[in-house]
């Protein structure tokens, strides 16, 4: 498995990374982690509110019964979205803090779900309309000051969020956590990855596959399988390959809560599309030729 | 009233703006002067086209009656537009004019009529495609040295034409008057007010309630309505909270010809709006929740 | 012949170019060429693929049987995209490539085709997603080194790709060659010029009549033959003038065959349209006035 760095002065990751928002119980988590660390992948993909707000504290539990898992692996999670849930009683609506004291308080929780001293990449989840980007500068400060927080980030910013705040740091947002795949690429062309490029920001992608709405055109599937049996690998390898082709240095996050789904995720970096199958795989989405 | 600073090299402005354009008369704009002033909003709000290119001249002759008035206050006013009226007979159809020849015949146009030796702040009211950006920077050069114009800003400007002009000129642009409320909340989400923040440039807001359509809509006044009563508030003045909340620095600029309005709108600022009730405003207009 | 650098830092070209792409053979190349120099057209606008791949080399057979040709003009060509044409039989989809490999082949097949030393201007020819910036920066960078070419810039960027693509670069790209009219004015307010002008990067523009079905609006033509009257000009010369006139520093590219075409494009720049003529003109293509 490839470890590439996600920004000049970022963390060096697995260029795939295992997301676990699916990984609703210990046994799921505890079998999944193994696959993927078995295969390379050493970067786990959490937010504050995956499984309502649970599976940070499950992994957690894991990694408490295998002591020498977290030195293994990378951890991110996320905050800033406030969930309308049973177990956040006091939300009224779903909406958006990223206020100080909610940025700190967040990573506590964090830090105290997954037994550890110390988040390898915080991101902002969402762009909240009311962002004080000064107050985010003090909390991104405070938890770099203190050594609970290594990186920082983002996740669904456009590019002039991403460069608002960037504007207010002292250190860069080594990257921006997107919705990326061949069936979702308007991000490739609508200036998103350029923008991370001109800050060289790695990109990491989620949902990689694309929603599952798109494996129902049964003619395209056909063309893609054609394709994915020319490089002897299967539709979701050629999907991330992909991807990984894309100069904006794509880490794809898997979403399975399948061990052999992990294994076969894996697998993708070792496929190099030629550059007239990339193009051609495009056209098969936008149904025609570029300009 | 609080009095901020719309830009870190800019002017201290009353954090309410009164706007002119429908003060048609001078009884009208002597009995407004007098009510905004009595509650600390001491920026008026001008263009040399209001009351199609009359409003200046009265508001002037209210000034030369009071003399003691203009030291009390902040004047902005505007140029950059040729309208099509039977005041000036040789506009042949409404137009731009952003030269320099024009900016500074306008400026001087603005300081007879106020019977003044300055202009606080003056604005490009438009986005000309035909501005020459080094005219432009002569000519605020120029009104700078003289002393003619304190502060410098732009009005509907796009984020790229705010950048284009920026780049050409020596001082900052300390503001970017545009249309935003509640209702209109486009420029929050479509990059405009970040890019502003990425230049610490604060937003005057015009139509800061949105137009009179906005309250047709009876359900959502309802809704509206209990949630002032739960400040014991006014509808106008949790709108105008609503947009003092956001980061983005702004300024309302009021646009009535009532003393009595403009006393309720300046008591908008000792609203503390709950951030949950902030994203229930705004669910009220976009119908959804936050992604 | 207004002469005129397209970049503080680029090169000088006559403000009007003459565009080869419909140039198919050496006898319109030769009278076409010289029509164009008698009239101070100095500046020639190739690409590689034009006439599936073919021009580029008929007219290098034409400077080569006169000898004094080369240094009396400026050779614009472009690389990057991949056509479908039984001349690259090894080409299955159009697709783009801007490797290192392939700009450097590229730029060496159209020396040769042009029988000189040095192109003057190198273009990437369509925003590549495949770009790697880099290895772009890389093949300029060798380029320039080895006197191959001169200068380098970019056709059919949006902002963020040009800026993406400057970010990584050692020299400036001096122009961006773009499809912009009266008739296809987007570019004009989208931001595009905008952003090129922070750059100070002047607009080759590329159908600068716009093609023609927007001349079958009769009422619209109308209009435009009153207008051009009122200057003792032709249409195209008022619609060449009205790009004239933007402050991008516009070079339109003429696309004629015919050396009187030529020789009536060349006299546009004597036409100084009034400012309410140019927004006349606007508003014939938009139907309304300016906000």
């Amino acid at each position: 498995m490839q470890r590439k760095q996600i920004h000049p002065q970022g963390p060096e990751f697995s260029r795939m990374i295992a997301g676990v928002w699916k990984w609703m119980d210990e046994q799921t988590i505890e079998k999944c982690i193994h696959a993927a660390l078995d295969c390379g992948i050493t970067t786990f993909d959490h937010a504050d509110i995956y499984g309502k707000y649970t599976i940070e504290e499950l992994f957690g539990k894991v990694l408490k019964g295998n002591s020498d898992l977290r030195s293994k692996m990378e951890l991110v999670t996320k905050c800033g979205i406030k969930l309308l849930t049973d177990n956040r009683p006091d939300h009224r609506i779903k909406h958006y803090d990223t206020s100080y004291e909610h940025i700190i308080a967040s990573v506590d929780n964090s830090l105290q779900h997954f037994d550890t001293d110390y988040i390898d990449l915080l991101l902002i989840h969402r762009p909240d309309p009311l962002m004080n980007c000064e107050e985010v500068a003090e909390a991104f400060d405070e938890l770099e000051r203190s050594g609970k927080v290594l990186y920082f980030g983002v996740s669904n910013f456009t590019t002039t969020q991403f460069e608002m705040l960037q504007s207010y740091l002292s250190m860069p947002l080594v990257t921006n956590q997107v919705e990326v795949s061949l069936f979702k690429n308007d991000l490739l062309f609508n200036g998103l990855t350029d923008v991370m490029q001109v800050h060289r920001t790695g990109i990491m992608a989620w949902s990689p596959l694309g929603s599952g709405k798109f494996f129902d055109d049964t003619e395209r599937m056909h063309h893609l399988s054609v394709l994915a049996d020319k490089y002897k690998a299967t539709v979701a390898q050629v999907l991330f390959a992909w991807l990984l082709q894309h100069p904006a240095n794509v880490f794809p996050i898997t979403g399975t809560t399948k061990p052999e789904r992990i294994m076969e995720a894996s697998k993708s970096l070792t496929i190099d599309l030629d550059k007239q199958d990339w193009f051609a795989m495009l056209k098969l989405v936008t149904g025609k030729d570029v300009a």
